[in-house]
């Protein structure tokens, strides 16, 4: 048995059941939106700790699932380390623009 | 006195007063996004009165409300009956590419 058994699965939408009203909701929000921010000028994986955001751990963690069940961001575990990284592939093909658009906001 | 004076004020933020997180919110919901996607294939103004919407008057009035102060949505009003157009000019200026993403989604 690996020993993150005890951690909770990672859900992800495939890319047919993500919606743009789920995507629109999970960044509709300050601290969602700078973990997108951040996530998209990595441009790769970034493990949770590596985040940059003004709340607990375990606020970021709720946040994560947010973005990762709307199908913003994938999550991976491993060991004990989680890694996000933006869907961008999928947004993009779904809602071509529309993550750019977000990103250039100055506000 | 013009006889619209007993009708609320409609509010309208500047440009540089509109915010990503607003419009993100103004847009995900799906009785707005409908009214979005109704303005953006009229191309014009079109009064309240002809936006299909599942709702009643009054909760057009309030998310019509909702994206007017988010800046997403311009009202105009003339006698009785009140004009809404999309600000597509201004959405596309500060955010270049949301509003087509959006209208790309299919669900």
């Amino acid at each position: 048995m690996a020993d993150t058994a005890h951690l909770t699965p990672l859900v992800h939408p495939a890319r047919d059941e993500m919606t743009v009203e789920a995507v629109l909701r999970a960044l509709a929000d300050p601290v969602r939106l700078g973990i997108v921010r951040q996530l998209a000028a990595a441009g790769t994986e970034v493990a949770c700790g590596v985040l940059e955001v003004p709340v607990t751990k375990s606020t970021v963690t709720h946040h994560l699932g947010i973005l990762r069940q709307a199908g913003v961001v994938a999550g991976r575990q491993e060991g004990t380390t989680r890694y996000n990284s933006l869907r961008r592939k999928d947004l993009d093909a779904l809602f071509p623009g529309l993550l750019d658009g977000v990103l250039a906001a100055r506000r």
